[in-house]
Order: C-alpha cells, then structure tokens, then sequence
C-alpha cells in the first residue's frame, strides 16, 4: 500500500469522504436537538412559564455542558458562533413571516405609537445607557482593564466609543424575542407596539451608530441634530418603499404571468425568493434589510398572497411559518449552546464577581432605559389621542415596559461583531463586555420570558377586553363611511384624492387613523387592486387569470 | 478622525456593515438569476425543446460571460463551487422529495430491474469506461502531461487509479438530470427505472470507489469480489434501514404526540427536520446518504404524511417540491455559471483540441459504458419476466439508455473532489481533467436535456399505451385477490404470514410482483398502519387523534 501513499491522486470520492466529518456532526447535533426542542415545546404547551425558546435555550445549555464534558472541559463549541449565518440566513426569514403574518389593521391603527417608541424611545434609551455605560467605565477605570498603552486622551475617547457602542447594542428591543413572547391573537395591540418597535428601531440604531462612529462629541449642535433626523428619513423611507416595491412586483408578476396554471411551486419558489431578494438588496444598498423585509411581507400578504392558486395560499402561510418557527428554535439552541462556550470564559480574566456586576449594572440600565420613555412617550401619546379606547392605560404601559427588555440573539451578534477578540488590540475588556452580554442575554430570556406571559394574564386579560375594543372600531369605521357617504365627497368617479374636503378634513382632524384607513380603502380598492390584485378583488377583465382562479378554488 | 482611526475598537455594527459584501453580492445575483430561471421557464413552458436546467444552465453561463467582462477577464466566480454546499445542503432535498412525490406501487414494480440496473449495471459500465480511460491514457502517455517526476511503476499505477476515478465518476447516473428531463406522469416506467437506477448507483459507487481505494489490482479473486458484494450489500441494506426507520419514527412521533392539535408548522417542521437528519445519519455513518433519504422520503409519504392534518399535508406536499425546484435551479445556474471560470481553463494548459478530444472520448465511453449494459440486461430482465406487459421492449431499452446518458452536477462535484489543484501534485493532467468533465456536462446537459422529451414523445408515446398496461395490473390484483379468497389461506386471524401456501406459493412463481405487493398489503394493513398511520386507516382506538383530524378535515 505504501505506494498508492506516494501517489498524487487524493483518495476520497463520494459522499461520504467528501464532508467534513465535523460539519456533519455539527448538523447532526443541531437537527437532533432541533427535534427535540419541538417535542418538548409540544409537550409543555400548556404550562405558562416555559415557552419554545426557554426550552430550545436550556436545552443548548445542557447540550454544549455535555460536549464540554466529552470534550474534556477543552471547547463546547461545535458550531462557532457565526454573524453572517444569523444575519444573512436566519434573521431574514423570521422578519418577513413577521410582516406576513401581522394583523395589518392593528398595526397600522398603532404606527404612530410605534414610530414614537422606535425613534424617539430608542434615542432616550440610548443616551441614557451610553451615559449609564461611561459611568461605569469611569468607576471600573478602563486602565485596570488592560487598556494601558494609549494616551489620557485616547482612554477618554475609547470610554465614550465603548459606552455609545453598548448603548446602541443594549437599546434596541430584540424581535426575535418578542416574538417568541408575545402571542398577537392574545394581545394584539401589545404584539403590534412591541414588535413594531423592534422593526422601527433597526433603522434607528444603523443611524445612532453610524453618528457614533463620524461625530465629534465635543461638538454637537441643532445641525447636526437635523442631519441625523434627516439620515433616519432617508433611512426608513428608502428601506419602506425598498420592501413595498418588490412586493408590489412580485404581486404584479405573479397577477402577470399566472404561475399557477403550470405549477404551484413555481409561485411559492418565486415568492419565498423576492421576499429574500428584497433583505439582499437592501443590506447590498446598505439599508435597513430588517424594515424592508418586514414591508415586503405586509405587502405580499395584502396582494401577492391573493393572487396565488388555493394551494399556494396554504403552502406559504405555513411554510413561511415554519421556516420561521425553524429559525427561531435555532436561534435559541445557537446562544445557549455559545453561551457555555469555555474559551470566552477563560479569556475574560476579570472576576466572576465583576462579570456579574457589570452584568447587573447593564441590565439596571436597560430597565432604567426603557421605563425612561415608555411611560412619557405613552402619556404624550394619551394627550394626542382623543378616543378612550386608544389611549394606553397604566397597565398596558407596564406590560410594554416590560415586553421589550428581553435581549437575545441579535444583542449577542452585535456585540461578537463590535467586541470579539480578533481585533488590534489584546485589550481584556473585550472578553468581560462579551461574557457580560452573554449574562444579560441568559437572564433576560429565562427571566422576561417566562414571566410574561403570566404577567400578561394577571395585569391585562383579566380586565380587558380587547376583541371589544376591535368590534367599536369596525362599528365606527362603518360610521365614517356613512358620514362620507352622507357628505357626498367621495363616491365621484374623478378618480381623484382631493374628495375628503372640508367635512373630510373635519373628520381627519377628529378620527386621524380611521379617516386615513377609509381613505387607504378607498385608493387601494380604485387604483391598487386592479392593478395588483388582493382579496376578494374581482378583475374588471373578464377571463383574467386571477378571476380563472378564484373560480377554480372557490 | 485620526484620534478615532488609532482607537482599538472596530467601527462596525449592525447588519449593513456586518455583512460580507462579496457574499451578499453573490447572494444577490444568484438569487436574480433564479426568479428569472423561474421567469423564463415558465415562459418557455409550452416549449418541448426546453426546459428550466437547460434555462439555468444557459442563464448561467452567459452572467458568467457577463461577470467575466466586467471583470476585465479576470473572474468569472462570485461562489466558487464548493462540494459541502451540493453535498449538504442541495442534494438531500431533491433526492427526498423524489422519494416523497414517487409513485411507489410503480417504483416498486419495476425493483427487480432497477436493482439489476443500478448494481450489475453501474459495474458493467464502469469497468467498460475505466478500461477505455486507461487506454487513453496510454496513448496520450501520462507522462507527457506533466507527471514526470515518479518512478515507471508509480506512473503504471497511477493511470489505474485515474482510469478508476473515471469510471467511478462517469458511470454514475446523475439522479438530479434524470428528475429534470423525465415526466413520473407521462413516463412512470421509464421514470422509476432510470431514476431508480440512480439511487440504487449512489450505494454501488461507494462501494467501487472504495474498492479502488484499498485494492491491489494485480491480485483479484473470487473471494476478493464476493467480499465486494458483501460489502455493498451491508450498505445498501444499512441505509434502506435507516431511512426507514426514521420514517416509522416520525410516523410514530407525529401519530402519537398529535403535534396538530397546537400547531401545523410543528408536524412540517418535524417532518423536514427527520428527513434531514436521515441524511445527516447515514453520512455521519459512512453510508449511502442518498438511499437513506430516498426510502425516508417513501416511508414518510406512505406513513407519515396520512397522519398530519390536512393543511400540513398541503403545505409538505408543496413545500419540499419548491424547495426541490429551487435547489435544481440553483444547481444547473452553478453549473453554468462555474463553466466560464477562467480559472481553471488557464491552468489546463493542454490546447482546446486535446480537451475537446480527451472530452469527446469521454463522452462516447459514457455511451457505450451504458449500451453495454442496457440491452443486455433488459433482456435478461425479460426472459425472467413471464407476462408480455412487463417485458422492456427494444424501444423502450432504447429511451432507458439515452434518459440516463445525463452527466451534471453530482459528475463535477466528484470531479473537483478528485481532480482539483489543491492536491499535492502541481500535475497538469488535473485541470485537463476538469476541463473535460465541464465539456462533457455542458454538452450532455444541452443535448440530452431537449432531445429527451422529443425523442419519448417520438418513440414511446406514439404506439404505446401505458395506462392501459395499469389498468391491466389493477385487474389482475384484483383477480389474484380472489383466487386468494377462494383458496382460503389468507382470511384466518392468525397473524402469522404463513397463508399462502402451496397454491400461494404457484401464485408468487407465476406473479411474483403482484404477490409480493398483495401480502405486503395485508401485513401493512394489519402490522404497519395501525401503528404508523396511513391512508384511509381507521384507528381501532376510538377518538384517537388521527381519526379525529380525519374526521375534522374530510
């Protein structure tokens, strides 16, 4: 045999020599656990405290415990925690069913309560954990943690670019959490101010830290304030019309072309594949891919959806779902199985002491930071709102507080990305700040998740009533429409928008969301649905495919 | 900024700047190029002479062309062809849901031929193309081709071993160009037997290549090939096994946990999870992951798939044949695109001519590798058969032969595998070797691809009447079914699989497929369903969770 050894001819062909022994292991492992989590999940479905993503986090604890302990206590990690996998991969899909399976009505009724918490609460929280934050390294003295070979100058300026990093990174709320957490057939309005906040707010913190990263602290003035508020602007509307416009194509190719009359999966693939073209584009343009995905979804939902074959319909309500549900599990396991990892530990030499301390004071602050503008940012939304029924009571504000704290997988992306060790410098501050993060991202997810839900139930199901609430508006709404009807301003076939005039205007002032729904209504069902179909829409041309369909399947 | 430029901290966060701008680019160009696959396949549809591989494939190639004149000629490759990806993530799905979507009663009528196809078969042809690679490779003399630093010897075992590899590589049916070109609808004989054959091929590969490996070729003997038998058989036995079992284990989980009752994405979550796993398994085990997958997918379809409710049904059904299309697509565009790499044409220093003729001669080895082996076989086939419906005409054999001339993308991946440049020799004969499979593959894609579908409706459909072959089946059963009655053997409620005795034991000489599949019926329908679930299968316990969905979704 010694000389097939010389030859030059490498000896593995075929499947089974031509993987890497360790990635297939690594899958083997994750798919394993995957299944058990979702055996798990099903069995605990009716206890209240434990929840999938509880489940799916303890199990990777356990798990990367134990390949700790075969491996000799040398390395837990079987996958290495990897950004691009969560951002490119994971994330893209849980957003999009997000958009897609969100009650449209409940969240646009909410988006100007969203857009306040998203821009403006994510500004107040951000301040207020980067200041907690330099407080702290001013207390902890950055030199004692390794950091000596840089001017006074220098310290003081890192103190600031570290504070404002942790600030961007703990300030923003975790959609993937609430989600987990939150259930929207229970607690709509909840849901849709929770996790509309967490999608507002990726645009927020790319422009926070991209100023944090361009500004000069000594030197901020009303300007510079402007330019940021216009970078947001720019930012949401270009990441916004990103998202509706590939949805809208995706509706009009699916409405053009008609798919359906050879094969269903043909329009499945061709959706599942423009909701994830619209996140690539975004991130290649450097938008925000989250915002556009999520648009994309509420738009394909609201058309594209529709304009598939009966089949489709219920192919991609649950397949989205499930790749979704997939995603979210792996997302859990992924940071429970990372947070054992034993390499990180041993290079953080500060004390457990001072991990937890610090884990602590950041976890204070990200409470601190929240309660600071939940409750004025509510109370300024009461005094807008005139109607009872919108206004947000103390204890919806309480569980709104409280439903954003958890942190999760995209806290602990981001701060891999900003603190991970492969940087220029050996500086051990890095390693406590990731350790730390791991701390808060654990409590948070065991804690706030498994307290929400019986929070839920004790403060809000026991004395509202929410599906009332949903009922006075569709009566009011159908008010509205009386009331224009009645003013005569809008039934003209002029095809124009100036038909709410004075009384409309009057209207507007009184009733903003409803107004701006009936409105919405009335150009969608005039100028959009004809063009890109929708629900219920029968086509003006008859014989049109989408017509054919709606008769084949009805 | 310069205070900021020497900072130790890493000026990158959140996702836009996170990402690796080369991979989203490709990410974003491949995913382009499948909507418009999609696109103009759809478009093409009507059109016998295309089809959506030949559509990627040239699709492919010309943003190949495009990215290498941007490039300045540089580089054609935005994703450079990586084995794991094809192996890992691509493959398993489409040879799954090829297990899924089969019709199983034809598939298992025809097993006696696709075993002797798929095993005696890959053995004639690969011995044939081996024989004829060595002999090229003395004419051309190896020597002259780069390797000219080893020994006499070495060089003489070194053509063996490439001549093998060769053989290895293009006896090989390519299972994913075979799913693309035939119609399971319009040709199930055909369809079972071509596609059969390469599934049954992936296990007898593994074992050629292994024996390749490990043998001294100067000493072969009867014993020698018997323990190749043995081995083959062990792996093609251990993999069925495996993936049966872990159908029966899902069938079992799904029908006893009732996942349905709390959430449909969790039955389809289960389901793609189990059947990846399968695959994962058998490669962690060093089995043939592709037959493991396969009769996973078979025993998933016939057990598992019945005890789901019926939007999971639905959404399964739809959602691995999406994901199936879209993997094809993307390997066929991979193909293509991978062909204009500049690359690997630079480094084949040898002129066009000797690449065009290496390939050519490759191509026509291919050719009659598998005359060699169909016409005789078939014949065999048919003096075993008694009954003129199941004979393999000559028109037939010759449509068996042509479908499975398709050599695609498992034929490059093995070839990188085996002949890329990272091996240890600076050889020339490698990229002449790679150069020549890209030909052969591009050439056979294109050719083969459109003049299948033309050529079966020329030769078989004309004069030929497969359904009525069915129906005759059908008939049969039945009449075998009475004969069983009549004699008695088979009614009692022993349990015990002794019934058909002496006349059952005429019956199985003369009807050997129909007998086998009546008492595989009635030990499926007394054993297996009530169990596993399956069609139409009422539970004996009342109120048990199939027969309720049953109940809920009929």
């Amino acid at each position: 045999m010694a000389i097939f050894d010389m030859l030059p001819v490498k000896f593995s062909l075929f499947t089974s020599s031509i993987l890497n022994t360790s990635t297939v292991v690594a899958i083997t492992v994750f798919v394993t656990l995957l299944c058990a989590c979702i055996v798990i999940g099903h069995l605990l479905e009716e206890n209240r405290w434990a929840n999938e993503s509880i489940t799916a986090l303890l199990l990777g604890l356990v798990s990367g415990g134990v390949v700790l302990l075969v491996s000799g206590g040398k390395s837990s990690r079987i996958l290495v925690f990897n950004e691009e996998l969560f951002f490119i991969y994971l994330l893209p899909p849980i957003i999009f069913n997000a958009g897609f399976q969100v009650k449209k009505k409940q969240f646009f009724k909410n988006f100007s309560t969203i857009l306040l918490f998203g821009i403006i609460g994510t500004i107040i929280s951000f301040c207020l954990i980067s200041l907690g934050a330099f407080l702290l390294f001013k207390r902890l003295g950055l030199t004692s943690l390794g950091i000596k070979d840089y001017l006074a100058v220098h310290i003081e300026h890192m103190k600031i670019v570290f504070a404002a990093a942790i600030g961007a990174i703990f300030s923003a709320t975790d959609s993937v959490c609430t989600l987990q957490v939150l259930n929207q057939e229970e607690t709509p309005f909840l849901y849709s101010v929770v996790f509309g906040e967490g999608v507002v707010n990726d645009a927020t913190s790319i422009v926070l830290f991209n100023a944090v990263q361009s500004l000069d602290f000594s030197d901020i003035d009303v300007f510079t304030a402007l330019k940021l508020l216009g970078t947001f602007l720019y930012l949401f509307c270009t990441s916004t019309a990103l998202g509706i416009t590939v949805g809208l194509l995706s509706a009009f190719g699916i409405k053009t072309l008609y798919f359906g009359r050879h094969s269903t999966d043909r329009e499945v693939a061709i959706m599942m594949l423009m909701a994830y073209l619209s996140y690539m584009v975004a991130e290649l343009l450097s938008l925000s891919g989250i915002l556009t995905v999520f648009f994309c979804g509420i738009v394909m939902s609201h058309y594209t959806w529709h304009n598939v074959t009966e089949s489709s319909r219920v192919t991609t309500k649950h397949s989205f779902a499930t790749i979704s549900f997939i995603a979210e599990t792996f997302i859990f396991l992924y940071v429970g199985m990372d947070a054992v990892d034993i390499d990180q530990w041993k290079e953080s030499s500060a004390s457990a002491g001072t991990s937890l301390a610090v884990s602590s004071i950041l976890f204070a602050l990200v409470l601190i930071g929240r309660a600071a503008f939940v409750y004025p940012l509510a109370n300024i939304s009461n005094c807008i709102k005139r109607r009872d029924g919108d206004k947000i009571e103390l204890r919806k504000q309480v569980t709104i507080w409280w439903a954003g704290l958890m942190r999760g997988a995209v806290t602990i992306a981001l701060s891999y990305n900003q603190f991970s060790s492969s940087g220029t410098s050996s500086s051990t501050v890095y390693p406590l700040l990731i350790t730390s993060t791991i701390i808060v991202v654990l409590f948070s997810t065991v804690v706030c998740g498994s307290v929400t839900q019986p929070l839920i139930n004790a403060v809000m199901l026991r004395n509202a009533k929410p599906t009332t609430s949903d009922g006075t508006d569709f009566a009011s709404l159908d008010d509205l429409r009386l009331l224009f009807l009645e003013n005569g301003g809008s039934n003209d076939a002029s095809g124009n928008q100036e038909a709410p005039r004075s009384s409309g205007f009057r209207l507007l002032m009184r009733y903003p969301t409803h107004t701006v729904h009936y409105l919405w209504r009335k150009f969608d069902d005039r100028f959009m649905r004809p063009v890109f179909g929708g629900r219920g829409f029968v086509p003006v041309v008859p014989g049109s495919p989408t017509g054919a369909a709606d008769d084949q399947t009805s």
